[in-house]
């Protein structure tokens, strides 16, 4: 198949790159390697996927909210969590649909906030839980059998330093993340929140 | 107790209101009629606070997403439902905490679309999505015992502009959904979300 991977410079995204390269071809994009987009403006989006042309699948593994005590969050950090995660992979699929092969894949990427909540994670939980209601919601209304699916992990192996803000929390080697990323895109699912941890 | 409902005009706001005013003193607060408020300004939201003062319980029954074919729905209409319906219930909440009891409660309005979405309903799935999520992660930072939960109910019996867009959905009435608003207030709950439908 031929994916496109949005956000492949990350933990996540290098790791899903690595579990897919070797059997399909994968085209990456993010602010600093490959095709070079900025998720949070529409006319990147849109001239990213001209740059890519028509795709099987799309893996996005973009998207930050801020982190702080509920007490200390403002109507800004919670606007820059929707903003810079929910509405910036919402667009890339709203943007993606034309570019994708019918019966192919979206796969976004939420997090364990949407079930288990961290200590100054209420804007992040806010939305990962926006997410993966989205996906619900759009796998019954894409054309043409396009599926969407959400990848949740759990805290990252690899991201040392967030392991103190998630005590009890068992970290999941992103290799074995990306395997998720794997399931979503070459088993017929839709509408589904593969969940890591 | 002294229960400030937001959004007391609407079917579950009126029908909230008829639960739980011959057992508590309950204050009134919308667009027009009570405590005037536009919950959408946050300078609108701080005055009806202080117009209500100190009390054991906020009930928030506002906020509303654009429905449209997914295919229609614009970077401006999930904004609007961000806006419209997270980012209000979310500020009722942080501006409210200084004005609650020790132990009362916050309950929101979420909706059935957040687990069983229809078409047209992305936009209002991620809102309910975003604020169920929210609910969990608030539950676990807020201070002094105050507790939040969430009502999701189905579709009403009295909204009967809305049966059809809800095939297979059996309504529940106004009156029924009240009551699981009085619940989350008057159980020691927190971080719930109150299904009804």
């Amino acid at each position: 198949m031929k994916i496109l991977l949005v956000g492949a410079t990350g933990h996540v995204g290098s790791a899903v790159h690595s579990a897919l390269r070797d059997t399909h071809d994968v085209i990456t994009a993010s602010r600093n390697a490959g095709i070079r987009v900025d998720v949070t403006d529409p006319a990147s989006v849109t001239e990213m996927y001209r740059a890519a042309g028509p795709v099987d699948a799309v893996v996005v593994t973009v998207g930050a909210a801020p982190f702080k005590p509920l007490a200390d969050l403002t109507r800004d950090d919670f606007t820059a969590g929707f903003t810079g995660k929910v509405l910036a992979q919402i667009n890339l699929v709203q943007e993606g649909v034309a570019s994708i092969a019918d019966g192919g894949s979206f796969t976004l990427t939420t997090g364990i906030l949407a079930r288990e909540p961290i200590r100054t994670g209420a804007a992040s939980s806010m939305a990962n839980g926006a997410l993966e209601a989205f996906v619900h919601a759009a796998s019954i209304e894409l054309p043409r059998g396009v599926r969407i699916n959400a990848v949740s992990p759990t805290v990252l192996t690899e991201a040392t330093g967030y392991h103190s803000s998630f005590p009890g929390f068992v970290p999941a080697d992103a290799a074995i993340v990306a395997q998720a990323y794997r399931k979503a895109i070459e088993n017929p699912y839709t509408g589904r929140i593969l969940t890591v941890g």
